[in-house]
């Protein structure tokens, strides 16, 4: 028995009360897409809700399946992306495993969980949090499993292509497992590169995980739907077993299949996050915030996801927009290698933009 | 790492097609109450889907803590109640468990993922699957943990509320914790009875723990929602922290607190039940079937929740029942104990209960 409680404090964005504005979750600013509310308003009329959802999510796996061209036995849907991240650790059980950070703090949680060590490699921000070859260093057989996001949460920077390549072959020489959280793919530049990148290394067989979220994408955040893209349909069926059956709502896979037949929305959405994370990152750089990632002494370079982090001297900027403007952003200092002076700001509608722009030249200007 | 995968077969009720009726999950036949849908249309036209839900679900455990008589801080929600079985599991990490059966299988499912041994003792048809005595023998200070199921999933039969003060009792001698799966103690004859005897027990701070589920009472099986109530706020915090977060969706946590405004619906549910529970079974004994629990030699006993046990000879029957009359009853052969002669099966709608009742004469006189 376990006599000794563990506990954690929550340390996600997404708190925001009614009435803020709420930088701090990294979810599209259009909202629910239309297609999602006629499906949900569907199930709220009819009698579906009081049957048990389909365990194996048959249809979902079978859109999901589709569009990323994988067969649909290596498609595992969770309750949440993070969901299935403690899945995977309770399923696979790696013992050693090597995290990229700063990250998303779920990966070393459920991994403690399931008893499995982690050694940290930290980007830095004086290298604008960019990927570098020591890396493949601490690529050692010792190693069962790394772990990465990228586009990475927090700090917007996707993997070098090409370096992602060689870590990739790197891992299989080595027998390491990796699992990619990919949730923010679909706002990167060029998202095709990267799923070329996947489907080569599982053409070699190789043990290469891939997380995905409706939460971001979509605005699905209250309904909770993540899937993760496996090697191998065993591994899939492991997972499934590693936790409780029907874990994606009927009301989830509905949305998820209505969801993934919104083309136009997500075409519009990236041309918009495009727009406005220009607009937005030029302001701050205007108001003489240093917008990262920066490349060295050079010009910021723009984040590949749908946030990024700003630098400021001004510790109290998040307590200070919260308290006097109702505007929530994400305090980074819960993160590895970051602090107070960092904070992470998810792209909204452009009239928040603006209004955050106002706010802050506000919060300069009189302190 | 884990080389070999564990899986395991399905092996609920629950998976009836579109066009069949099921008689193999346990749920409310009234269908999803008025009040809830009515908040999930309000969802799916809102922009609250957009958000994260609250991870704490403050408002339904504060709900849930009103109706049960506890402190909202020992009221923990999960993403149905299966979910609450693998976080109990998890963060309680009990070495050695005895399991009444033949019971729900994700106890022992949830118990062995985490290494726990667990031990069985089998209730008899020949005793019409009553606690007797002899369990009182079996709770030895070898064991963590107590696993039940009041009114038991498939038997329908309830503990007798005087062995089971004296076998909680027993427990707490022992420093054995109690897992009490409660989730259709709303379908039995006196749920007051029962609940009187969880309040005794917290206050000789027993470490009991009682899980309940919006799934059977307010058919919202495809919304996923599930609580426990748990001596201390900290257990509560450490089966939180032993998955991952924002497991219960904002869609299941308005539907449960609008569920548990409807006290009409329940009212006139358990009646309905009542009705319908003894029409079918007296039906099926009019047939020659044998309904359990039977006690003895004597007349069959009416189960106390919304579901049965049926012994018949014909091991076909369920076979033969959903290939021809497309009605589901659920085969109970996985269960331990039972074989392909029994058939758990759900009290549904008069008109539906009309038809399970001449489809089986239909079936018993032309094979």
């Amino acid at each position: 028995m376990n006599d000794t409680y563990n506990t954690r404090p929550f340390d996600h964005g997404g708190r925001a009360r009614e009435g803020q504005t709420d930088f701090s979750a990294n979810i599209s600013p259009l909202g629910v897409p239309d297609a999602v509310r006629a499906v949900l308003a569907d199930l709220a009329a009819g009698d579906e809700l009081a049957r048990y959802p389909d365990p194996d999510c048959g249809e979902l796996c079978a859109a999901i399946a589709a569009r990323e061209g994988v067969p649909a036995e290596r498609v595992l849907c969770g309750n949440g992306a993070a969901d299935l991240i403690y899945r995977y650790a309770a399923a696979v059980k790696p013992e050693r495993a090597l995290v990229l950070q700063p990250t998303f703090s779920e990966y070393e949680k459920a991994l403690a969980l399931t008893g499995c060590e982690t050694e940290q490699v930290l980007l830095r921000p004086e290298n604008g949090f960019a990927w570098t070859e020591d890396l493949l260093t601490r690529l050692t057989p010792d190693l069962d499993l790394f772990v990465f996001c990228s586009p990475n949460n927090p700090t917007g920077v996707s993997a070098p292509p090409d370096l992602l390549v060689t870590v990739l072959d790197r891992c299989a020489e080595q027998g390491i497992a990796v699992l990619w959280d990919a949730s923010f793919l679909d706002f990167a530049e060029t998202p095709e590169v990267y799923r070329g990148v996947m489907q080569k290394a599982w053409q070699k067989a190789q043990d290469l995980s891939v997380l995905n979220s409706f939460t971001k994408l979509y605005a699905l955040a209250g309904l909770r739907l993540g899937y993760l893209l496996t090697l191998e349909g065993d591994r899939s069926a492991a997972m499934q077993a590693a936790g409780a059956p029907w874990t994606v709502s009927t009301a989830a896979q509905k949305a998820g299949v209505a969801a993934l037949g919104c083309e136009d929305y997500a075409d519009e959405l990236r041309r918009y996050i495009a727009t406005e994370k220009q607009f937005l990152t030029d302001g701050l750089e205007a108001l003489g915030f240093r917008v990262l990632p920066a490349d060295g002494d050079r010009a910021y370079v723009l984040p590949d996801a749908n946030f990024f982090l700003l630098r400021t001297e001004r510790e109290d900027l998040a307590d200070t927009l919260e308290e006097h403007c109702d505007i929530v952003l994400r305090r980074a200092e819960t993160f590895p290698g970051l602090d107070a002076h960092f904070v992470r700001i998810a792209v909204r509608t452009h009239d928040e933009n603006t209004n955050l722009l106002n706010a802050l030249k506000e919060v300069l200007t009189h302190g």
